[in-house]
């Protein structure tokens, strides 16, 4: 066999809305300290793995762009190629955008709540073109008209991303390229729940913790994992998906 | 006629080894605090101007790619694709890399002096690739193989340079894309020559100021310029454009 292909995502640290607890989706928020710092922690660990990537992909979401440009400068790849493409972005929350994830829990009940977070084909109610936390009219977005999502579940989110992935991202692993993927919580849930052949019912289990590489070995014929993707500081994952999971709780 | 198509073009902020004096090239230094302040000032310059980059070009050395990250997030338009070519790379100053500008003027005089630094087609003597300064093994000019320049005149660059901008930048700009170009002093001057018809002779005289944008209006036909070029900030511009040329002069 030919020796497997290597890809690596990360998932962006901390923004603002993040640390504001607020539902986020589409709207670009900047990262916080604590993000930026973990994005550089990110590059560190690449750095020490060893591993070389070749070309990043990002979504065209700041926090996403910011992750990447400040991990791979720590890990030495700064210069390496950049793709860049909506497809990669985070799920369009819906009317949940800008809204505080306790008190949405709070006044919708803890099931409700639940199904908009995790659910895997439930959407949130569509977001308003005119409300204030609309992608509508953005120029990042001109290229994709009246495609614009007003929200999507993560179903939505796989569906939108597997063409990209089929169309650019396998075509430059296949090609031999270390591929580094910095996205978001829910694009990034997606693409594992694509590699990993995991249930539309499991998913829901599947949380991503921030800033920390996960690195997948991939067949170079089928782009299937020859081994369980391993975060490269398992421990601090480990916390970080627990924080994640335990978003919008009761504090 | 058919609108113009516009080319946006910004030279890294001052580098470590700018402050330092020395000959760079290929060196991939970083950019000090001044030139990380000079970058934001070229981005604010571009979000005054109303100008929108569609894509980023940069060659492959640290301090165009932080210029252009700072520039374009102060700007607004950290989110758009982004290229980098080792064809957009300073000129490489052979021997030259990482000596004192004024120790080179002392020791040689100031006709070889200025001949290397602006002579359109006498090289420095080149570099042995087990020089401290060499980019020989790199991993990021892993592609170009032998073809790696050991020391480059400004003809040379141009000669690398140009079949980068036929296949490329020029093809983004024909498709009605605005091109932002991050690069370096002689790789800028290489291009301006090309696209201002600017002799063999007169190109010596051109200094290009660090962290200013310099936009094209470009004929959707010829690639020419239908106007002369400006840049976003002309007095500083001029300013700037002096204290370069003046750079290795006695203090």
């Amino acid at each position: 066999m030919n020796a497997p292909l290597t890809l690596i995502l990360v998932r962006h640290g901390q923004s603002e809305w993040n640390e504001k607890n607020l539902f986020t989706g589409w709207v670009d928020v900047e990262l916080t300290d604590k993000g930026r710092g973990e994005a550089k922690r990110a590059g560190e660990l690449i750095k020490e793995s060893g591993i070389s990537p070749d070309i990043l992909y990002t979504s065209r979401q700041t926090r996403a762009i910011d992750t990447a440009n400040i991990a791979l400068k720590a890990a030495g790849f700064g210069w390496i190629d950049v793709k860049r493409n909506w497809r990669l972005n985070e799920r369009h929350y819906g009317a949940l955008q800008g809204k505080d994830k306790t008190q949405i829990r709070d006044e919708f009940g803890e099931d409700q709540f639940m199904t908009w977070r995790r659910s895997y084909d439930t959407p949130p109610p569509p977001l308003a073109d005119d409300d204030q936390w609309s992608q509508f009219g953005d120029p990042r977005y001109a290229d994709l008209g009246d495609d614009l999502p007003r929200t999507e579940c993560l179903k939505d989110v796989l569906e939108r991303l597997l063409p990209y992935w089929e169309s650019d991202i396998s075509q430059d692993l296949k090609a031999g390229k270390t591929v580094m993927v910095a996205a978001h919580g829910n694009s990034l849930r997606a693409l594992v729940k694509h590699l990993d052949g995991i249930s539309d019912d499991e998913i829901a289990s599947l949380n991503i913790p921030t800033g920390i590489p996960l690195v997948f070995q991939l067949d170079p014929e089928t782009l299937k994992p020859v081994e369980p993707a391993r975060y490269l500081d398992p421990e601090a994952a480990a916390a970080g998906a627990a924080a994640v999971a335990n978003q919008g709780a009761q504090k």
